[in-house]
């Protein structure tokens, strides 16, 4: 922090203070504030006598100690000048107040560097040292801010997707990769962290982590894929909690959390509190066993991106395994029907967390639960048959796998039960039989009705009782799978699947979505891509605006929508461009939209850097030279390349 | 812990304490005693007022919080009893007292167990909390301990070599296999540890770091190459610490120090006390600036066996360029002589830290820095070729690198001085002025004469003016290097180099050598595998008894010396097969002793398993199926093989 000063017609004594304040309070959340708020415990000031103060303070909950460690520093004519500095030593706060004298247009220029460890960095002694050390060693200003930004522009080098679109659009997109990275980058590889919902710096969800990894985890994969790696390490680590937790909820292997913070167990709330009607409410989402479902998935997207067959091996496999196990014991069998069904969850969609005429809350047979079950009941067993012959024997002796327990599993993918009504996927068992909601009415009445959950419990009635939805639900299938990858998995469930299904069900929810979850436009304008262009856009220039606009009214202050952020700079860099991991190749099939111009990136895939050039009207592929390269079998615009190291295609799109 | 407890021919009541007692010591090295020992400040007592107590403090210099919770169960006829405890408190103590009744011939059986954990744990919350949680939850004794075996189960799987030898020597090479697995382990790869020299319960050395990675790195990187990643990056998060070590000996680039803890500061002392004259002598031993050419030559041979190249890329090339950076720094140009030289260091013979005749401490022309120097600067710059261009630009800004300083290096790489005398290679410049020792007369007068350098201090007189070394030195080159290698290096830098000198040097060198440090013997016993078997086994054998006999006499018991350990292991592993990673493909040219018999294991060479199973007439290979796997290049014999997955090559040796 450099900060100049200058009398302009005057001169006379300046009085500074430089000082760590321990004593900052959580209070950036307006409905948590009658919560604790304070989560410091001071432990210690310190100063070096000299130019140095230094506050260490203790989390109250989990006991990390924190050391803030601040050099101050005077400079006047480029010279560093001393001044009588008196210490200031109170509970948690630490200063140097002291007196410079400013002369007529003698400009004055005060540094302040930080250094600031925890207990749980690595490479140190004891944090209050390490900070004192470290910000004793601190370079100058313009040096350290000539790094930073070096840091910086490697970061845009890696990381950046041109295109030619107005610059307020751009400005969004950099504008959520900024965030993106300021929340996890290649500093967290080494940390033991998972990406909070909220940025690190915003105070709603305090932190926790959700299923936001789904969004993010891809536009990471793709520029730095080690970061993914350490971001699936940090649920590998919390693998004996979730199996506790399944244990906790009488199901045998690993149930992730749906809400969780750096333990692993289960932080969701058992109430949570309507602002609008300051009532506290049952809270029922750690129904969403979902979540397990998305760290299958990213566990899985990540390898395909990677080839990462050692992390397969010895995490994500047995991530799989355990995971599998869990949904397996959560399946029953439907004797009158033949058919296996998942009873008593919540989907992706918060409006529905029970029946209206049932006591316990969760519904039946989620589409999106049930389907992405089998998907992780198939990906689990090739994920076993891929790794190496010499770690499968060890893994099956360590989880007590046997072929009779992989093959009891096969009943399940083949006669899992998915519900249909007015030809199209039900969100779950009964949605059918749900109201059709005066949505026009609402609308007159309230303007906003993104949170018609809070509006409708206000009126003392409830979303479980109506046709709608907070966001995406059963739609999420057609965002993760391709046509192709739904066909066949329908197909193994002897139910047909066609193109209109897809659009007759995105259109039917999409409908009865209030989108009440930034994720949810991000999700629609994913599957409308490619069949309504117009909608598509609308949805994504929204998506886009989610926080610079604050569009849900109020929920920005309270922390970034980082899942948002990511999902629509990763919309632009997979669903425009179409990039798709298949079993013979990499799919890049563009369908840029005229809006966007032309689209500019590269995308790390298996160890390789690949350069995509494309327009509405043609795609230019290029793979990176190099002793270590490897050609890649591609699938441009439908059809197969091997796309030798140093070499470029040039495709025209009709 | 499992106690059973039977009363054979009496009844009565027995007294239990079941303690956790963190006012442990260190005591275990006589000569450390009049130092500080006690490094736990207690911070908290506990119990659940059940079955657990638990015991919390805090290392005193690095502040890490240790929590140790033990939950204490009485079991009789196959059913959990209970007992009245009185919980003891002492500060740094908590126990359980309790009475139970002993029936003539009805056995009791006590089961405590433990966990274990430190504020430098993933996953947890505070230390306290989490050890009290997993201890609350541990499993009964048998499935624990079911559970146990079957993870050693896995870990002999991975590593075991099995030699048709005798019992002994094979129990030898398994104990110093164990001595290595529980010192560093799958665990390690989560964690921020380096191999201490002496293991984890040794406390000679003070758990410090050394560069005995040099000798324990391949065996790892054999079987488990993320190991060996993991404890380089422990080197990587030092870098900063070492560019400021650099900087305070006013070097350029990064300065790895000799000794090393959890700062990675230099931790050498500044003076030690020989325990046979009572007196503290100077300690020069920071000059030993070749642990840093053992770190280059570490994380080269990691990209080599595992063809890791974004290891490489984003950790391995810029701890390369900043050890370039220091050794060009401390390299001087001889105008006379046309030759670059580097004066005032040490080589790894401990021997000798200075000239008898010369004021300041150190060495000129240490042959092995200087030929280490030479091989390190080509690899930085190779490497740097190797990396993808992407990473290249990335880390040339982030590093300030030019190609005019790459082009700077050059002229070392062609005129570095090398020092001969005799027809050998001289240990460093003018070891031939020193006198020859009288080896015969002090083997009379002392019997073990390994530690030269205590005793001759003792007589008033020093090693330093004499020709015999503690250990290998220049011979070291032999160890690391093939004949090939060493030819090129010699031949770019002018000077002739073949097998005799070789064999001149090892025979002078080994005459002169004390083995005074565990790790000599391994060496000569290598570099002699092929020219002196006889010698050579002698060594081996001698080597693989230094901890079992402490052949050292008395320096077993302050700990075991890792490095030799790891020695052993690799000399069966690596130089008995004949593995080395060439720019062709993989080489294996067994020479299997006859005292061997017959030699089967397995290793991991990029990404893939390969069978070995070699007798002193015949050699079979072979690598493992798997749709992941791919064709090797392979030299088995001196012949060249492409190994397709799940095939075997059998040659016969003549």
């Amino acid at each position: 922090l450099q900060t100049t000063f200058e009398a302009e017609n005057w001169s006379g004594d300046m009085e500074v203070r430089s000082a760590v304040d321990g004593t900052v309070v959580n209070a950036g959340v307006a409905r948590y504030r009658k919560l604790a708020s304070n989560h410091l415990e001071p432990e210690e000031t310190w100063t070096d006598g000299s130019d140095m103060v230094a506050v260490v303070a203790r989390t109250r909950q989990s006991k990390v100690t924190v050391a803030v460690a601040a050099r101050t520093c005077i400079l006047e004519n480029g010279g560093s000048v001393d001044a009588d500095r008196t210490f200031v030593d109170e509970p948690g706060f630490a200063a140097h107040d002291f007196t410079v004298r400013l002369e007529q247009n003698q400009p004055i220029t005060i540094d302040k560097v930080i250094a600031l460890t925890t207990s749980r960095d690595r490479g140190i002694a004891d944090p209050l040292r390490s900070a004192a050390t470290w910000a004793g060693r601190a370079p100058d200003f313009d040096t350290m801010l000539g790094a930073h930004s070096q840091a910086w522009d490697a970061l845009w080098r890696r990381f950046r997707l041109e295109a030619e679109t107005d610059i307020e659009r751009m400005r969004a997109l950099n504008l959520h990769i900024f965030h993106l990275l300021q929340t996890v980058s290649k500093h967290t590889i080494d940390l033991d962290v998972g990406v909070p919902a909220r940025g690190w710096h915003g105070e709603a969800y305090r932190g926790h982590i959700f299923w936001d990894e789904l969004f993010i985890f891809p536009f990471l994969s793709l520029h730095l894929p080690d970061l993914t790696r350490s971001l699936l390490l940090y649920r590998f680590r919390r693998l004996p909690e979730a199996r506790w937790n399944a244990d906790l909820e009488g199901l045998a292997g690993a149930l992730y959390p749906w809400q969780s913070g750096s333990t692993g167990r289960e932080e969701s709330q058992v109430v949570h509190l309507n602002p609008q009607s300051g009532r506290w409410v049952p809270d029922n989402s750690r129904l969403q066993r979902h979540v397990n479902l998305a760290i299958a998935y990213n566990v899985w997207q990540y390898v395909a991106f990677t080839d990462d067959i050692d992390f397969l091996a010895f995490y994500g496999a047995e991530m799989l395994v355990e995971i599998s196990r869990m949904l397996v014991d959560l399946t029953s069998y439907n004797r009158s029907l033949d058919r296996y069904e998942i009873l008593g969850v919540m989907g992706p969609d918060e409006y529905h967390d029970s029946y209206p005429d049932r006591d316990e809350p969760g519904l039946d047979n989620n589409t999106y639960t049930n389907v992405m079950t089998v998907w992780t009941l198939l990906r689990t067993r090739e994920a076993l048959e891929r790794i190496p012959e010499y770690r499968r024997v060890e893994l099956w002796h360590k989880l007590g796998l046997s072929r009779e327990e992989l093959d009891s599993w096969e009943a399940i993918t083949q006669k899992m039960r998915v519900v249909f009504h007015d030809d199209v996927l039900s969100q779950f068992e009964g949605y059918d039989q749900l109201e059709e909601f005066a949505w026009l009415d609402y609308q007159e009445r309230y303007g906003d009705i993104q949170r018609l959950d809070r509006i409708l419990e206000a009126e003392g009635d409830s979303t479980n009782r109506y046709r709608l939805s907070k966001q995406a639900d059963v739609v999420m299938l057609f965002y993760l799978f391709s046509i192709e990858e739904l066909t066949s998995l329908f197909e193994r469930l002897g139910y047909e699947f066609d193109e209109d299904l897809v659009a007759r069900t995105v259109e039917y929810y999409e409908a009865r979505t209030s989108h009440g979850s930034t994720l949810s436009r991000i999700v629609n304008s994913w599957v409308l891509a490619r069949s309504d262009r117009s909608r598509s856009w609308d949805l994504f220039t929204s998506a886009l605006m989610s926080d610079i606009a604050d569009i849900q009214g109020g929920t920005t202050p309270e922390g970034i929508h980082l899942g948002a952020m990511a999902g629509t700079v990763d919309l632009v860099q997979r669903c425009y461009t179409g990039i798709e991991v298949r079993p013979h190749g990499l799919k890049i099939d563009p369908s840029i939209p005229p809006e966007l111009g032309r689209l500019d990136c590269r995308i790390r895939y298996r160890r390789q850097w690949i350069e995509l050039h494309l327009t509405p009207t043609s795609a230019e592929v290029a793979l990176e030279p190099g002793a270590f390269a490897s050609p890649i079998e591609m699938e441009i615009c439908g059809e197969m390349y091997t796309l030798e190291p140093g070499s470029s295609h040039v495709v025209e799109i009709g």
